[in-house]
């Protein structure tokens, strides 16, 4: 029992009636490596160890109807692309702001998962001291690498034009693994740990 | 030719289609706070000096349609709650976290204008040592007070009960006024610089 949804991007993802059956496992399943990460952030939060939301999907209403005595019916409205990232928050007193994306592919990612604004929303950021990476799920092998979005932004910006991905090889060296655990199922803030110590022992 | 809007929190905004003339003066006019302050945004974006978005309102899609060549239109949808504060980002490094409301009364700021898990949010942004605080905007006197979540909270929780509203002299007392300029037209930065500055005098 699958259905197929449009998503604004233009990825189909598989939406399973029976969830609850994959719930353990979220290799090669579209919604379930985002579903890993929002359980992840209402574990940090729950722990009230971080803040961190994903935003909404940016929606532009062009009609709304009015029943009486029921609340306001949208009948007419169109995704937009969002213009900053997807997930934000505040983490030990740090802004933590990070996209997660997945391929199927096996030996690089693909650039166009990317669009321009979000990487110049990632530079606005940087330059703001604040906590910027990305998150890239590798379905096919099931690795998930977090790589900081100031290797990202010049990589993309050197090679959108010639290259259309980046290689697994320099996500590896660049970035940092994050093995699954059960609670929080993508501990990714172990790496953002390591970052702010990095950053300190630095300045 | 005005017409009113049915917003999801019930409170009805008036549309005017002669924007470009209330541009210089948002006394009285309910949508225009919101345009000074995502006005202000802008303004500091573009100089570099703070990244802070609003975030999208959240709408809950029901039936999406894909006509043949064209993008997916949504068809059935319905506007949910936001459960966390309008405004985020970051500045200097710091966590930047708010919500922004108006009254047209004169003497005191309603509490309905705040749910409770908008409340439980700006409990746990502070104890992740981020930024967080509400613009008030007085429609009748033009006057707008920021005030800072932690004396919000405490007052919220304490008079939901019995008290229906802050008096303007709590909000005197512990906020702080902020005088309308041309760029940016809500410089509520300048008070978040006398809050680090203070809060680093303090720690």
């Amino acid at each position: 029992m699958r259905e197929l949804i449009q998503y604004p991007n233009g990825i189909k993802r598989e939406i399973n009636n029976h969830q609850v059956a994959k719930e353990t496992n979220f290799a090669n399943r579209g919604m379930d490596f985002e579903r890993a990460i929002n359980d992840s952030n209402d574990y940090y939060l729950s722990r009230r160890i971080a803040v961190i939301h994903k935003k909404p999907t940016p929606v532009q209403v062009v009609k709304v109807d009015y029943p009486k005595r029921s609340r306001a019916k949208i009948t007419e409205a169109y995704y937009r692309h969002a213009s900053t990232t997807d997930y934000s928050g505040v983490y030990r007193g740090y802004y933590i702001d990070f996209e997660a994306k997945e391929t199927k592919q096996k030996k690089s990612f693909p650039l166009k998962n990317f669009h321009p604004h979000q990487i110049e929303h990632m530079s606005r950021v940087i330059e703001q001291d604040g906590i910027c990476f990305v998150l890239l799920y590798f379905a096919s092998l099931d690795d998930c690498y977090l790589l900081e979005a100031k290797y990202l932004i010049p990589y993309f910006d050197c090679n959108q034009e010639t290259r259309k991905s980046i290689p697994l090889s320099f996500i590896v060296e660049f970035g940092f693994q994050i093995e699954f655990e059960v609670k929080p199922r993508i501990p990714f803030l172990k790496v953002v740990d390591g970052l702010i110590k990095g950053g300190k022992e630095n300045s």
